[in-house]
């Protein structure tokens, strides 16, 4: 039995790693395309801010890593260009076939760029890749710009608002929804607005970007700009063999990540995923969300049953020094799902003052016949990791408010406040349900 | 509709608060032996440290504000002697009687000194008030001693050993029972022990320390001497009225926390609580689980019919800088609950190395037969409450391994790895169930 796995990131390395322990006897391989492997682009941002000083320290295992201690053959420069079903076979850029049984697609994502003009300039970055961060840092260390305009306020437009702040530029982020995070809250996007003013970034939401002039967006002379206006999955090898692509323009795949072709899987950020507290596919391009979707179709393309449930939508960014989490549904995203929601939010504090506790806001979302938690968000300067994890583990496991109320978190003076933000925020929001 | 409260600190007056907004219009009145209420007696050990620079940063409401904020009529330094519940009055130490319609009982408890002889002797201390921890203080800052033994290594006898340290004297930690925070864990207690040693603290597990001498303990020299071998409910006045004491040597309430005399109450460290996941009663004397229960008992008592479902047995501690938390059961005292428990323990990092990560030890214990989790325990020196707050979460929710494994938590490089320790620690122990 043959395994072939498209794509070597994220994903594609955790489908292959996954069914190598499900199935010593699986003859696996992995075609990537690029040059490494199972590589960390979520640490790109911190590449070009300079944290991490080498693009290898990124890369957490090497191809003969994979020969050696996995038997899963890894072939770096590998493009793949057509996937013939009926065939069970895979052709590469220099006309070589490779056979297969059960497919892996993992061929991940790319920048968009559509609907920009100009962003073809030498001034204009993405952040996808090895090449583009390397790009981006040699063109901040060259040319020392001193205004740039960040193209999108998702993660990714956060991430980068800082690292080019570290680099001494002023930076305006242009958003084109009505908030960030792709959140749609207009509280919590009001207070990160107000943190950036701080640090001389402006934050102008509800402003499409259509074109990058040579020194100007949207009349904000700048002098680099970098796009990070949202994902598009690489979907074309999949949709011209015949695999379905969903509505969110991802490959659709069951909650096994099985494509409509038998045997035929999709994972990572090529791919959907369910949402839930919706039920409803979404396309979510994270690391850890590729990760999962990774180990189930390997699990699954080597003989064993597995699912995915779904995912919360679980994010957190830094940005100028505040952490910023989000998971589950807003208000107003719940009220799109036709959810009738009510949502509190209190400002409590990380620890006790003695320890040095920072301001911590916590927002709840629950259902309000229901009393059922459907997401939140945590903003602060610690413990916001910890706290949005209780909140995406509730919202995972349909906790009722009342329930969320009670939870027996830890507490020591060093650690936390005798209430805890999220505990408050409870209360605060069990008057309303 | 009167509401008398005995005692004002942590459970008191959280009932006491909780009443006044179910009913306005309830006459309250809280009745405190001591000099001040609402003060947070887990901070004792960071005065004592000297992070907590004047008790009063512990009190965090004084009487009069309950009174003009709150229309809670609060009396300091009024003891109450006796309750006769048949006449529905209580007696304090000065003749005065004062009746109620409605009693809650938050009488907390004091350190154990039970069968330790010598302790009596003005070098051995405990902690388990304001006075306390001003001789402590005073004595550390006076005497200087070079060599301290701590009795009892569960978490304020660990805090303590920190902060003894702290003043620059060497430690041993004496401990009756096989391992620290009352865990019957082997694993756990190896870490600490190591850790421990370090820093110039010596952990002795299995000693009984039946006596104190005037320079030793148990042959080890020493010149000052913390006792804090657990709490002793008070419960003497509940129990000449009537009221009956549970097993465990605490109040019985009911998950009301109701007794058994109707329209009394007991809550925090005077009465028992129900562990989530083994359904039994137990005596855990913490300041979150007393604040919660006084939460209920206000509640119930002012008319609304609230229940605590239980407690998970959360607990965190800081000593020499290592965070040690655990929640819900361990492998051992899961099996002496008859269930069928395995666990699993990984090493992981709290963040990646190039964002100064550090070492994270996850242990996770589940019910083989079903994959529920039980319970858990994080070591480390970052991220420790939100790791262990997201078990204790899942433990309360009787989440499923399964379920466990694929939690969307947050990840991003400042915060965390991208497998974070907790979904490596539920794969690994996946592999058992």
């Amino acid at each position: 039995m043959r395994l072939v796995v498209i794509g070597g990131v994220a994903a594609g390395m955790s489908a292959a790693a996954r069914a190598r322990r499900c199935d010593p006897s699986l003859d696996i391989q992995v075609l990537e395309k690029g040059g490494s492997v199972a590589w960390g682009a979520c640490g790109l941002p911190y590449y070009v801010e300079g944290q991490v000083t080498s693009l290898d320290q990124l890369v957490r295992y090497t191809p003969e890593y994979f020969r050696r201690e996995r038997d899963i053959d890894v072939r770096t420069g590998a493009e793949v260009t057509a996937i013939s079903h009926c065939r069970r076979e895979v052709s590469l850029a220099n006309g070589e076939r490779i056979p297969y049984d059960r497919l892996v697609i993992a061929t991940g994502a790319r920048p968009t760029r559509s609907g920009i003009d100009g962003a073809g300039q030498p001034h204009v970055f993405t952040l996808g890749s090895m090449g583009d961060a390397h790009r981006l840092k040699a063109f901040l260390s060259d040319r020392k710009p001193q205004r740039a305009a960040v193209i999108g306020a998702g993660y990714l437009g956060l991430e980068m608002t800082e690292v080019l702040r570290t680099h001494g530029a002023e930076v305006t982020v242009f958003e084109a929804s009505e908030g960030v995070l792709g959140r749609q809250d207009a509280a919590l996007t009001a207070l990160v607005r107000e943190h950036l003013a701080r640090f001389r970034v402006e934050l102008r939401t509800l402003e499409r970007v259509g074109r990058v002039g040579e020194s100007a967006v949207n009349g904000v002379p700048c002098d680099i700009v970098l796009l990070a206006a949202g994902w598009q999955p690489n979907v074309e090898l999949a949709a011209d063999a015949g695999i379905e692509i969903g509505r969110t323009g991802a490959i659709r795949v069951s909650e096994r990540m099985e494509t409509n072709l038998g045997g035929v899987f999709a994972a990572g950020d090529c791919a959907e995923t369910v949402h839930l507290v919706t039920g409803k596919p979404e396309y979510m391009p994270l690391g850890t969300t590729a990760n999962k979707m990774g180990r189930v179709a390997g699990a699954n393309a080597a003989g064993r049953r597995e699912r995915l449930a779904g995912v919360a939508g679980t994010m957190i960014v830094r940005v100028c020094g505040l952490g910023i989490a989000v998971t589950g549904l807003s208000e107003c995203q719940a009220r799109r799902n036709s959810l009738d929601a009510v949502s509190a939010a209190i400002d409590g504090i990380s620890k006790p003052r003695y320890f040095f506790g920072t301001p911590a806001r916590v927002e709840l979302v629950a259902e309000r016949r229901s009393g059922r938690l459907l997401g939140g968000s945590v903003i602060g300067e610690d413990g916001v990791k910890g706290r949005i994890d209780v909140i995406a583990a509730a919202v995972s496991s349909r906790m009722r408010l009342d329930e969320f109320e009670q939870l027996d978190l830890a507490y020591a003076p060093p650690f936390a406040p005798v209430w805890d933000p999220l505990l408050i925020a409870a209360q605060q929001l069990r008057k309303l349900v």
